[in-house]
């Protein structure tokens, strides 16, 4: 039969074939020794032994993989990817030991990065997109999830849509697109946060709707998401936009138990959004909840440790509870700008006590749940697409255990190599 | 004037001229915005504007550093690199919840390295070491530290040494040898400590220097470090070996405080040592007694993240002391297989509270002057080597603010680019 690439040889191969893993069935790999893949017109053909692949497939390309790991490309389900600027100065006076309010009163924070995104064309912000686009494919990441809210109001947050749409349809990356209109208190309404919600509600979820329906038609809608935390959209404020985005034909979306628990995430539960996300601080019952429900549990171990603090994601609770857990990288310019899942693995390994494996089913097939994706990826399943990375390592277990470099040496998105860094290119 | 490069249009150089930096000194970073090197021979010819590098220099190779940030090569004074294995299975463990005990009844810990790498060749470690040393020089380390340290018998440690050596002629990685025959007590001397520190100081310790001259004539003697700490080697012992070392002509390095105070940082001001490293649980006494010398501080944040202990070195204290902070990674199979300074970096803001500006000196003149490298590397300087990189990214405190990537786009040693991701490679 005839392939456009064979990967052959690999030390490893993680299939991570079958459903999303929930609680305690987290970490199975699907592992494949001296594992071969067969990809043609941009999908799987066929994952199994070297030797059954090499005799039954002729390819155009052929990859040696010995010595590597091949497994599919992640997915990264939590981004705040779009923003203009950056905070870098910020960051150099909480270190050292400004208070939230002297950042404020600096002009920093969220408010910061919506005052430049407002002042950004899409043609700004593509260009100011693409090297962490790059970045996230060199680091192993084929399909994210993009949010909008750094606009705020609905100019913004259509051309912050616009902008997301135009970058999926150029690709290689796919994005999986999110209106936030609901990510912060503007400025403009700090004192009527009620006014702003009936805004997001009445205007904003309408002319999103509109808007894809002429630009998008035929395309899933977008998620809506919500950030239900002090100091943001408290839980009646969340209940009311997502009420009205479920209404609306929207699938649903929360920040929730971030830094406070709000009750946002039994209100996910409710209301059958595809994910909750952060859970630091959730209660015991919450934490039931989910863990019974189809709701995935997206933890994103980058912020705290963006913020240096010590509460992580009680992830093993989230198991026991029979939960669906995934991993991303929250990557935005305030908390954690990091566009690399393989550093989210490293830290939910140490600081949430994930083994490699449960990390690397939370990272992939568990993250195309999260945005309702494990149909098309998050495996290595003949049919699916042909989304996946190979690593320089001979095992697994180096995802995890070796951290802050990038183990990928290629990306493969559709069936293309996207980035390659080969050993021989340095030096 | 001639030069053989000339890199300009910089948002910022960071020339870091001047003596290591003591106490609240640390963060001078000798800024010049739209800035210029010049490059001869190897060496820097001249830093300054842009506008007055162009005009008096005719370079065969142009680099526009539009938009990008130039510093020195990042400098790693304390790593483990030479070793064989890895140990992958042992952090799998240790996640999963395994006791020290159990790990070393599965056969894990130190001594499983030593095991392997009594095994390898000098040819099987340099092919192993290959891609630790590739990966250094893409995240920005152009200079390092290396010990031994995972023979633990004359022979291994002498081949050890070997490798060392080779690889450092070989470059375009310069390594600083150090000798670490006492890194752990070898389980053939497991009841017999005092007997292994007899062996250390009579026997190694002139072969060592032996070896040296046959093999090294003319360059600086290799470091003699220590471990001093709980089931290593105490304090009494590592005074005998490092004593030992100083008579025969070694300079000297400990590593004192990981998890235990025995003294050892005391020992090192004593002694007149380079360095002594780790310092995480340093009394208040030799706090003050390291600030008022010459001997620096190496502190190793990446170790504690490795381990996911909570405490790191209390920089802020050894810098009110008046001390020469510097920053490494411990580069090493058990607790921190990293290879990344600017990880290190990102680590120190957050967990040691440094600022972005503190925490680059930490890493380039101060981390130079912990391996007696001051006078040819560790700032951008006419005269010193021209050992630079180049980052992605306008500003200095993107370093730090942001992690889990690499923000290297050319790494230049000796005036010659031996890495290289720009951005038009991924895509």
């Amino acid at each position: 039969m005839k392939a456009d690439v064979l990967i052959h040889s690999a030390s490893q191969i993680l299939t991570l074939t079958g459903d999303p893993q929930r609680g305690s069935d987290l970490g199975k790999l699907g592992l494949i020794e001296d594992g071969a893949v067969a990809i043609g017109d941009e999908k799987i053909l066929a994952v199994g032994s070297s030797a059954e692949l090499r005799s039954a497939y002729q390819a155009e390309m052929e990859i040696d993989a010995t010595n590597r790991v091949v497994l599919p490309g992640l997915v990264d389900p939590h981004t705040h990817l779009i923003w203009a600027g950056d905070r870098a100065a910020e960051f150099e006076m909480r270190v050292a030991g400004a208070t939230y309010t002297e950042i404020m009163d600096a002009g920093g924070g969220i408010i910061s990065t919506v005052h430049q995104t407002r002042a950004a064309s899409v043609d700004a912000l593509i260009t100011q997109v693409q090297p962490r686009l790059r970045r996230m494919l060199a680091h192993g990441t084929t399909t994210a999830e993009v949010k909008t809210g750094y606009g705020l109001d609905t100019q913004t947050e259509l051309r912050m849509l616009e902008t997301i749409l135009h970058l999926d349809k150029q690709g290689p990356m796919e994005l999986a697109p999110t209106f936030l209109g609901a990510h912060a208190i503007p400025i403009e309404y700090s004192d009527r946060p009620d006014e702003y919600t009936n805004l997001v509600c009445d205007e904003m979820l309408p002319a999103v709707k509109e808007w894809w329906q002429q630009n998008a038609a035929g395309c899933q809608l977008p998620f809506v998401d919500v950030f239900c935390e002090a100091g943001a959209f408290n839980l009646d404020q969340s209940r009311r936009i997502l009420e009205r985005a479920r209404t609306t034909g929207f699938p649903l979306k929360i920040h929730a138990d971030e830094f406070n628990s709000l009750g946002g995430t039994g209100l996910a539960v409710e209301l059958g959004a595809t994910s909750a996300d952060h859970l630091v601080y959730t209660t015991a019952e919450d934490i039931l909840a989910l863990g019974a429900s189809d709701t995935v549990a997206v933890s994103l171990p980058c912020t705290p440790f963006g913020l240096a603090e010590e509460a992580y994601t009680p992830a093993k609770d989230f198991l026991q509870a029979g939960g669906i857990l995934a991993l991303a990288t929250d990557l935005n310019p305030g908390t954690a700008w990091c566009e690399s899942m393989q550093f989210a693995i490293a830290l939910a390994c140490r600081y949430m006590h994930l083994t490699p494996a449960q990390a690397i089913v939370a990272a992939t097939i568990n993250a195309a749940a999260a945005i309702g994706r494990a149909d098309r990826v998050g495996s290595i399943q003949p049919g699916k697409q042909a989304d996946l990375i190979i690593l320089e390592a001979p095992d697994y277990r180096h995802l995890g255990y070796r951290f802050g470099t990038n183990l990928v040496t290629r990306t493969i998105k559709k069936g293309k190599i996207v980035y390659t860094q080969e050993e021989e290119e340095v030096l």
